[in-house]
């Protein structure tokens, strides 16, 4: 509280902005706002999954994305072979958003001189490894000591037709609301390891107990991207018209729809689909489990709309789950829960959810 | 020295190989040395100032660079604006040494609390003056919290038509070797710009004293990239066979050339187009000139080989010196000083460099 108040009366001060009174997307506004473009061959730069640049008749994606150690990661329970899986498959993630299939990749990094070239090959087997499973060619990059600490930083360029690019901003009133997978096994798996990590803190021989919850763990130290929904759509021949992919929590996601669409929705709870263990270890956790789905992120499915007339289409796809639908903007932004409430869905990420966890029971 | 022992002992006994033994492009070999590619579009992969990928009737080069506070640049004497303002043109020398033109580009920045959003803002201004003066549109990004420090990652698109992409693989014996502009200013800026540092450590109150000194100053905190050349060489007929940009100083450059080309060189020391006062400024701080511009790097000039019968077409252009002319490989790789003596060019980099100014009287 005194640092607090202390850090308040330094901004007054100095009449200078900390960057934590902005937050990540207010930052992002505010430092891109006189940004204009000058070539008609992009068509879509900062806002969506990946930027859109047209290339003859098809178009390319490109998106990028940073790891740091301490803020991203943790290298206590996070293997460094892991590590560089997921930063690819992130990055894969942001194309397969944009509808597109992801091409080709650069990685930087920059290393302290704690790191042996020993952890830097795992880190490039896990790269590696993600690139043979998406079929991505690894390009290019660079390599630089770090003062501290480990990071990494990835480009990813994509390809896609253009008028099969899904943007976030196709959503229209009526088109139903959809999700691949299952939601909150992720930030479950981070509970538990951040668990056996302070059991490790208390009593440093004592081995971690993951077996069980082989299921959560796997989702948050090694996702996978939804590169199949792609041709899973065009095979029953369903278009999206809008999606995103599930980074930080499904209601942050719903309303960067919302936003960018102009449109309300209706989300039921009860849909949110859930693994069943997930469900289970969630409340041991004292946590709901559809604040797991909604808050947690890191689940890297991805989130879309459809046309209502392509309900019959994908009804009884088991890898795609209807959990609403978008409404008029005027109509606001709801979940129902099983019992009809009507909460307004609101992006808590991870300050609030901390603070949520505190207030239940 | 004890802690070098001390680290030495330490690696023999975990079998780990530390980063400093290995060396910046040590490192990448390593790496990269399980690499593959999946898909006929990527026409180069790592190894050049960027990756080439068909699309079209063009191709897209990709390139990324990284900046870290304390390895890259040191925020005692670079202000922030110009900090944007060369992590942005640096990206364009990539896409320049290709002989293509800079279009899109991402920043990703990672940044502690200790910074300021009006100090992002001066980052983001150099950018934005950047991406106006070169006409390259900002597309995308990624802001993270960082534990320490501010570091600085871009990715850059560039175009080009496939005839015209200029490798480093492309020099022949009897090609001539020519460069852009003038080298070691920048390095002589950094002298100074440190010099200055070590002042005001002594007495803060101390006003640096840059005052005639713009030039090399100017050439450290605000390189500009060739991108202009391409035109130029357009303009009187001229297509290079190979091409780089002077990132890590001369004598690096040249060698990457010849090995990539297969090819030696005879260099001319004589030829070295350096800058009067730089020359002057040299002598003051007891280094050879040609050392400054062999071995001191971020010229972000181009260094690049042109057929002989190109001679006619280039001899006058005042941008453009002629410093030496490519070899059979089996001739080696040679530095002719004007008093006809032959000497191996070798990449010092920055540690070598070290070294040899303690020797100097």
């Amino acid at each position: 509280m005194y640092e607090k108040r202390n850090k308040k009366s330094s901004e007054a001060k100095t009449g200078l902005t900390s960057l934590a009174s902005l937050g990540e997307f207010g930052l992002i506004d505010r430092l891109t706002r006189n940004v204009k473009h000058f070539h008609p061959e992009t068509l879509k730069g900062i806002g969506d999954d990946a930027a859109v640049i047209e290339a003859g008749d098809k178009v390319i994606l490109l998106s990028t994305d940073l790891l740091v150690e301490g803020i991203h990661f943790d290298l206590t329970y996070v293997p460094f072979k892991h590590l560089g899986y997921k930063a690819a498959v992130v990055n894969f993630s942001d194309i397969a958003a944009m509808n597109g299939i992801p091409k080709q990749m650069t990685v930087s990094l920059a290393v302290s001189s704690r790191f042996s070239a020993e952890a830097l090959d795992e880190i490039y087997a896990g790269i590696l490894m993600a690139c043979e499973k998406y079929k991505v060619d690894l390009v290019g990059g660079d390599t630089s000591s770090n003062v501290k600490g480990l990071m990494i930083s990835v480009s990813i360029i994509g390809e896609a037709k253009k008028e099969e690019v899904t943007y976030r901003s196709g959503a229209r009133s009526g088109d139903l609301l959809c999700v691949t997978g299952d939601l909150g096994s992720a930030f479950i798996g981070l509970l538990i390891l951040e668990r056996e990590k302070s059991v490790f803190k208390v009593d440093p021989n004592m081995q971690p107990e993951l077996s069980g919850f082989d299921y959560q763990v796997g989702r948050q130290l090694k996702p996978e991207a939804r590169t199949d929904i792609r041709n899973l759509l065009l095979g029953i021949g369903v278009r999206p018209t809008s999606m995103i992919d599930i980074s930080d929590g499904l209601a942050s996601e719903i309303l960067h729809i919302c936003k960018q669409s102009g449109v309300g929705c209706k989300l039921f709870e009860g849909k949110i689909p859930i693994d069943a263990h997930t469900r289970e270890l969630a409340k041991e956790y004292k946590i709901i489990p559809s604040v797991a789905a909604l808050s947690g992120g890191e689940d890297y499915e991805l989130l879309f709309t459809i046309k209502q007339d392509d309900y019959e289409k994908i009804k009884d796809i088991s890898e795609i789950t209807i959990i609403g639908h978008m409404t008029a903007s005027s109509e606001g932004k709801y979940m129902i829960t099983p019992d009809g409430k009507s909460i307004p869905v609101t992006a808590q990420g991870w300050d609030g959810m901390k603070s949520s966890f505190q207030q239940l029971p």
